[in-house]
């Protein structure tokens, strides 16, 4: 297994990205190509007593994607940066995966523009893994990918998601439900009462809709089908109510002694919360539908996120989706989900 | 001031909303009129200690408008229900404002079609009054009355939060942010981009794009601006991030002796996190927009928290919102906002 890591689009310093990368390769037995400015990169391995060749490669490039580049203009006019060079990479079959904590735009189009689409799927969605109270994560799919859906699209999302479910976390029997503002059948706007329709109507485990506010907690389906704009809102107001009240909490308890030593004895409690919520853990969120393993890391990951990103890219390669998604929804009907 | 309160639409039992009418009728020395079955009225004012009469009255109605009931056909067919009448009778003039815990499209659709838009404006749109961490409340709008948003609606729902911050919340010069998935100008789905350019051009104090997991802890605008569909979602999406938050540490602290002694400790501190938090201390949403002062209260409303939907409903009347908002946009430029 060899993946490419893209050290220089993420907000932290490449060195911080090389140590993860170094870190992951050692973990899980896998070589690792970082793409990027050489001399950062071989400066970057010396300092942890690593040197190129071997288990880890260094595919250079010169230029660098930011992140407020905007997405489409950059991937025309950054034929040199890490991004486009990693993907032309991943293209020309010398990997299995490619990892970027980059502009998600820019890696949704570059992967779009080098990589292409697979066959039948008519836009790609990015997958977020997320944590619930049953102690098993659960799916959403698409997290960013794109703005603006038709409820072809978010079928196209459903199956991706099933897939994955199936294929990658090894859930037997997956269950698909519709992101909504209420659990009746008829709720929602216009594009979720027809994606409703759709998905009733299709071989997929549909269950009906699904709301916000139970997902954590409940846990109701295995993955969670919505437009790229929603499923960002979603996600980015579950992490807004998680961080208001953590934020309010450390506040309070920081109030006198007494609260200091209460939350002392809560420290392990305190620790085990941070650990569940972590977007470290998870990783990273794989970019499904396009011809190839593209998974894209939080901007500010540190070296065990990058580390997590890399272990859902590897496990997503090794379950060989593509080829799977490739089969399309008659393919999910005739294996009988 | 008068105000009607509909204690049939809830969750819980009529005489727990009369408890928190009657409450709040002394608290600020107004009258209420109860919309309901009369016998289950009179015997929950007779258990207070009531009578009708006075300062608490009866306005009767013999149906109920569900939940689960479909908006439309229940504002069709359930003539009598308490939603109606209650409607009816602000609607006659005999008071000043109407409180429901009831279905929130049954509410929306009852108002339009018994009281009517305020002229100018295109759609109605539910207000919530969320909590932050600066130690000052914001608005969102809309959060549930319209699925489906074309942009001049947004502009319409900033309009009016600007002007319920203005005049109810007595902000001299309220701010607006449209939610959306970046903070960049060209973020988002197509209605968003449609909107940042009528409000970036328009009179409004528009302050551009805000994302969602900033709102509670940084409050960067007084009033945040989105369609009905996404603000649901956003509301319901922080309220499951605070709750999956809240029930975990629950659970991790009630693990052995010394973590419960911690809890106990600070157990200020987590009565300070459920006030905060707490949907029943902003009791109810502002349905904005119709010809006459309607607010929405939560499903599962007690009587404490009915009580601060009424004084949500309260200052509104007293603040003259409806005028206001028929000067349209010409109006808030002449204002001078």
């Amino acid at each position: 297994m060899r993946i490419l890591l893209d050290v220089m689009g993420g907000d932290l310093p490449p060195g911080e990205l090389v140590a993860g990368g170094v870190a992951a390769g050692c973990r899980y037995s896998i070589d690792i190509l970082f793409v990027g400015d050489p001399e950062m990169i071989r400066t970057a391995l010396g300092g942890l007593g690593e040197t190129a060749g071997g288990r880890f490669e260094v595919v250079p490039s010169s230029e660098v994607i930011r992140m407020d580049d905007s997405p489409v203009r950059a991937v025309r006019e950054k034929k040199d940066s890490s991004l486009l060079v990693g993907l032309a990479a991943l293209k020309s079959g010398i990997a299995d995966a490619f990892v970027s904590p980059g502009n998600t735009g820019a890696v949704v189009a570059g992967s779009l523009f080098t990589l292409g689409r697979v066959p039948g799927i008519p836009r790609p969605g990015l997958l977020a893994v997320l944590p619930s109270l049953r102690n098993q994560d659960f799916l959403v799919i698409d997290v960013g990918a794109n703005a603006d859906c038709a409820p072809e699209h978010l079928e196209a999302f459903a199956l991706m998601g099933a897939s994955y479910a199936r294929s990658v976390l090894e859930i037997a029997h997956p269950t698909v439900g519709l992101l909504n503002i209420g659990e009746e059948d008829t709720k929602g706007n216009r594009v979720a009462n027809e994606t409703f329709a759709i998905l009733r109507d299709g071989p997929l485990p549909f269950t009906g809709n699904v709301e916000p506010h139970l997902l954590l907690t409940e846990r109701p389906v295995d993955v969670v089908v919505c437009d790229g704009f929603v499923g960002n809102i979603f996600l980015k107001s579950i992490e807004g109510g998680i961080s208001a009240f953590s934020t309010l909490l450390k506040r309070s308890v920081l109030r006198n002694a007494l609260t200091k030593a209460g939350a002392f004895l809560l420290r392990r409690s305190f620790a085990d919360m941070r650990q569940v919520f972590s977007y470290k853990r998870r990783g990273g969120a794989p970019l499904l539908g396009v011809n190839g393993v593209v998974v894209i890391a939080h901007g500010r990951s540190d070296a065990e996120a990058i580390g997590g990103a890399i272990d859902v890219a590897r496990r997503q390669a090794e379950a060989n989706l593509t080829k799977r998604l490739s089969k399309g929804l008659e393919g999910w009907a005739l294996d009988g989900g």
